[in-house]
């Protein structure tokens, strides 16, 4: 699909609500690269970039209209893309902040489910997933700081992935939570994100098919609906029919829930304290309550959850030393309707398995579990990228 | 002076009351050390080591008697001198929790000036530098979070090094404040510093004579006494004779001050929370206090002192482009009277000076300033630690 008809597209599923700002200039960026010869290995690529990641030229919200500003520079995970010929067709709606995961925005309005427009996307890179799965862009960029690239790829039924904490650099990023802040990539396929990930210098073009691996499914984190167990243990089966041998380990991740949500509420109200104070009464109410609980937390509290992430990072160390890679349900529930996204019960089943990445900074990936109904995610976390990548793809293929 | 001598010497001044634990086997050691041919670059070099740092078979207090127990591991520091040869006299007193810069320790007695017992030795190192300035010790090893090996060594008219963060291990080292603590040296001179430092594998063995070097004043931190004006002068005035080219420079540490004391605190509450919560009644009230004003501190309080922190060192790193080291008065004011060391007014004339290259890593040494009465401290520091040294030492040489 040419450039000028994704826009179209965009412009038609409007309802769908995945732009805060389209890039009409697009097709004509397009035309000029191509005509000057300097279109690489991306060439007319389409990328959706959330908005907290700057472009030039085009506006940068945040997803809140208060911090709304002009920006002057490209991100450099963005400038990598366009030196390789991408090029970018808006910025993508996102939750407030960047603090939730259902993307149900105040301000913008909720991004909607391609799948059932009833429904959440997941966020709080939502806006990014979404515009990959209907076809508006091949490459959606995200930040996940507890699972905000791969929740919404998981519940759109697309790919997300997070690379290892500090891989791809965060300037021109706003930051959330600088501890837990990931940038990630959502596409299509994994294939794809393999080919993106090459092009721009960020991983091998080759990939060794694995023949035999050994993986663990992470027990007792969370309880999951039947939609979501079904498609998992689907997805399961054909990790052994790849040449995965499985063990089951059980997990408390109590602790790590709490410490994650320590850093996550202490430096988000660090980051954000000015606007509490002065722009609260604009704040949609989940994102200030949030900011408040941080700007309350003792620092012995924040402290010792930093050293509870170090633990965290150890026993997943240890881990990866038995196990090529671990897996669990992306999320513990497939989308719910926009009007049950407030539920306080929501939030831990969207969290639960992916945050413990952000707390340990391994890469994780969410691919599409077998199912016929609503999306569900497969998660896959390994100490080694290359080793993940490779599962994922084999995984697709199979698939 | 030998063991045996030096172990009656520390007997005959307990009235200093500088050692927490003397080991009076330290005799048989060295023979049997001497015997088996195994004495190398360090043979017979008298350690003194702070009581907050393990040294197997050997009691630890941290200057606490509520935290007192056998140590049954030797920190890899002081494993490193052992192995050259060196022997460890004692455990020396300390500020209760390395958490004061007085030494006037409520539970072991304060430690004593040796130029005027009714007056301080500064700390929380005061045992090591007092040791080593009454040659009980070759060398005495300490910990500094805001100056404790600089503070009593200037007060004691010996030589205070603290290396830059990071170098000397602390592992075996009871923390304070991990982001901001450092295992520093006392010795009576840069010339016995460097062949130390050299024969532990810490530093080269030859330092160039510096010809012309580039040093500024740090202006507008605290006010000093006259005794200390006087003495800082003098010693800037030999900088200047050995080929040192001066400016000075106003610099505002106000928020640096905040920052250093809102990490330490909050660091400190952190590590010590559990004997805040069961054992206050039996801690002094200055530390008590510092412990409860840490666990009430907020974490965005700490979040936005740790990005000071990072601005600080910026600060610094570019200060140290126009210059090769900068120069203040080790603290502000000479040794004050014991029954005055509770004054409010004391804490910060001590620490002003030394705390900024806590907070910015840099490495930072005193040196005695010339002076008929109680001693003063030139404080010295530098980004490049031989830079830092050979400057000392030409100093020392001209002194």
């Amino acid at each position: 699909m040419n450039v000028e008809k994704r826009i179209e597209l965009a412009k038609r599923r409007a309802d769908l609500n995945y732009f805060i700002y389209l890039n009409e200039k697009a097709v004509y960026e397009v035309e000029a690269v191509e005509k000057a010869g300097r279109c690489g290995a991306l060439c007319g690529l389409a990328v959706a970039v959330k908005d907290n990641i700057e472009v030039a030229g085009m506006p940068i919200t945040n997803g809140a209209p208060y911090m709304k500003k002009m920006a002057d520079k490209t991100a450099p995970v963005v400038r990598r893309l366009i030196a390789e010929g991408a090029v970018v067709i808006g910025k993508t709606n996102m939750h407030e902040l960047a603090l939730g995961a259902t993307n149900v925005n105040p301000h913008f309005g909720p991004t909607r489910n391609p799948h059932d427009p009833s429904r959440i996307t997941g966020g709080s890179s939502g806006g990014s997933a979404g515009a990959v799965a209907i076809g508006v862009a091949d490459l959606g960029i995200g930040t996940d700081t507890g699972g905000s690239v791969r929740i919404p790829a998981a519940l759109c039924g697309v790919v997300g992935y997070k690379p290892p904490y500090g891989k791809i650099p965060t300037e021109g990023v706003l930051p959330l939570a600088q501890s837990l802040d990931h940038v990630g990539f959502i596409t299509r396929t994994v294939a794809d994100l393999i080919r993106i990930l090459s092009a721009a210098g960020w991983g091998p073009s080759e990939l060794p098919r694995p023949n035999r691996f050994r993986f663990a499914v992470l027990m007792g984190i969370s309880e999951n609906t039947k939609h979501v167990e079904k498609a998992f243990w689907k997805a399961v089966g054909i990790l052994e029919s790849i040449g995965g041998m499985r063990d089951e380990v059980f997990i408390e991740t109590g602790r790590y829930a709490a410490a994650r949500a320590a850093i996550l509420l202490s430096e988000a109200a660090a980051n954000y304290y000015d606007y509490l104070r002065g722009a609260a009464e604009h704040m949609g109410n989940d994102v200030a309550t949030l900011l408040s609980t941080g700007a309350a937390l003792p620092a012995v509290a924040y402290i010792t959850a930093k050293r509870v992430k170090e633990e965290a990072t150890k026993f997943f160390d240890t881990l990866f030393k038995k196990y090529d890679v671990v897996v669990t349900p992306t999320t513990a529930t497939e989308a719910v309707p926009i009007e049950e996204a407030d539920s306080i019960a929501v939030r831990p089943k969207l969290l639960a398995y992916t945050e413990l990445f952000n707390l340990t900074g391994h890469p994780a990936i969410s691919v599409p579990a077998p199912t016929s109904g609503l999306p569900v995610g497969l998660q896959i976390a390994a100490r080694d990228e290359d080793v993940l990548l490779a599962i994922a793809k084999a995984y697709e293929e199979e698939l």
